[in-house]
């Protein structure tokens, strides 16, 4: 399952609205499939795996990371029946499909084919990379990273609003990293008035990851490509995004916290002094006491002279 | 010599305007005495060591972190002369005493009756304790340590005002360590008014240890027993500390960071977001190239859910 998990990593970024799914076929003691979720959804990781396994699928035990679906689209087949007719012996899964045509009537098809089933190993580990899938079904609403790149005081910008550069290459690669896994990029209005970023992935090879850009704003910017959204509550509407990035600014940063729609944090710190604009505008908090334990640090990461700091909301 | 350093980090914050210095006199592989500088600055570490040892000292070999001192005066003998009267037979010294009233001259004393002399073993290390004293001989002011406790985007109260508590307990016990090793706290004009804070330290068994109050204001506040220093170049007057514990607000760490005095950074750090009043007001950088390369970072402490970094001047 850890495999299999590790392959779902993969698709992280590209298979929205679908899930980025793992799958690995072992049959006696070795590896005969390994799929993931292509780009744009399909096909499915165990479409992949058992295409890669062949005649070897037959008394094998697939795991993956997702209830194989139970639904025929006009996209692709149903996996449920793509692995009865593999002839595979055993299906262990991770996390239980929350998707209506699926609910549970995968893992039940393939136990009333005669396959052995387990579910629930390693679940909370397999969410992570379907975790923007999982939040919109659950709560519908995308999962929302924020990424904040800040001196050591937590500004973002001198005072004159030069914002280039506070942290350094590797920070800054790490950070396209990001966006390459990310459907979709959201930044503020001022942030796109006055900095006009590009908002797409300057890494060699991962060109064609550039996500979806978006920027909260209620009125029209003009820019071509660019969807606008009124508020962090328009974040319901967007159906195609799994995984959101806001990238700031201090107004759009603060909406998001405010809302309570934050559920990662990317603190990118670089060892500098600036005593510039702050990297957060007023959240609302009626008191100190409220701010605290909403916050699970995650390992940090050093990056050059730079410092990655993950956050996940607290459960 | 790391035993006589570790004495000496005895006395930080106690021995100012005298160096907290550390002595291990050894004989036949046996440490027969040990000594630091007491609280006031007398009686200076070899002295400690020497009555420690008593006859035990002849023909021993004395580690010591400091040049030991040349001059007679009212408060005490020239710890040369005990050593060369007490029979060692070798004197290991870190640093030289750069005090003109030594300045190389104990260590010829010493060559001079006969002692076999050994200079600058682990110097950089042996510095530590003692940098108040070398910065206020060789830089004309005190070290000076600034202290921020701040949330993950760098507020040190909410808007309101609201700051306490921005930190936990283990981080606040810390911070009063803090204050224990410092010789003088130095506060802001505006934090000594909006928190009238105490400036003591609140720890069981070194309450004795509350350094000297000071403020940065060009007039008097009226508060009994402190300071007023009328900006970050009054420091230089003061001859009676060491090492200089600056606590804040915005303004006061901005003075002294502008004025680039501040040789240490204490970041006491929160999981939480604020969105509120800023660590740091504005330094007058001319661009962001100049924040750079300014803090080397020293290793990271968890204090419960908080986290202390250090940063120190690079050099």
């Amino acid at each position: 399952m850890g495999a299999a998990i590790a392959l779902a990593q993969r698709g992280v970024g590209r298979t929205a609205p679908n899930p980025s799914v793992g799958c690995v076929i072992v049959r006696d003691g070795r590896v005969v499939g390994r799929g993931w979720t292509q780009a744009g959804g399909r096909p499915h990781a165990e479409a992949m795996a058992l295409a890669m396994a062949g005649a070897a699928a037959r008394g094998a035990t697939a795991y993956v990371t997702l209830e194989p679906c139970a639904h025929v689209s006009a996209r692709g087949p149903a996996c449920a029946d793509l692995l009865i007719a593999a002839g595979v012996a055993r299906v262990v899964a991770a996390v239980g499909d929350p998707d209506p045509r699926t609910d549970g009537a995968g893992l039940a098809s393939l136990a009333a084919a005669g396959i052995a089933v387990t579910a629930g190993v390693r679940a909370a580990e397999a969410e992570g990379p379907m975790a923007g899938f999982l939040s919109r079904l659950r709560r519908a609403r995308p999962f929302i990273t924020l990424k904040l790149a800040v001196s050591l005081d937590g500004s973002v910008a001198l005072a004159s609003g030069e914002s280039q550069w506070i942290t350094g290459p590797r920070a800054r690669a790490h950070a396209h990293l990001e966006r390459a896994r990310a459907d979709m990029i959201l930044v503020g209005r001022g942030t796109l008035g006055a900095d006009n970023p590009r908002l797409d992935v300057r890494l060699a090879g991962l060109e064609d990851r550039s996500p979806l850009m978006a920027v909260m704003s209620a009125t029209d910017t003009g820019r071509p490509g660019m969807r606008h959204l009124a508020n962090p509550a328009a974040l319901a509407a967007v159906a195609d995004a799994d995984f959101v990035l806001a990238e700031g600014g201090a107004g759009l940063a603060a909406s998001l916290v405010a809302a309570d729609f934050v559920d990662r944090l990317l603190l990118y710190r670089a060892p500098i002094l600036l005593g510039g604009r702050p990297a957060l505008n007023a959240i609302g908090l009626p008191d100190l006491a409220s701010a605290h334990g909403r916050w699970t640090p995650a390992p940090t990461i050093d990056l050059g002279a730079d410092r990655l700091e993950t956050y996940f909301r607290t459960r």
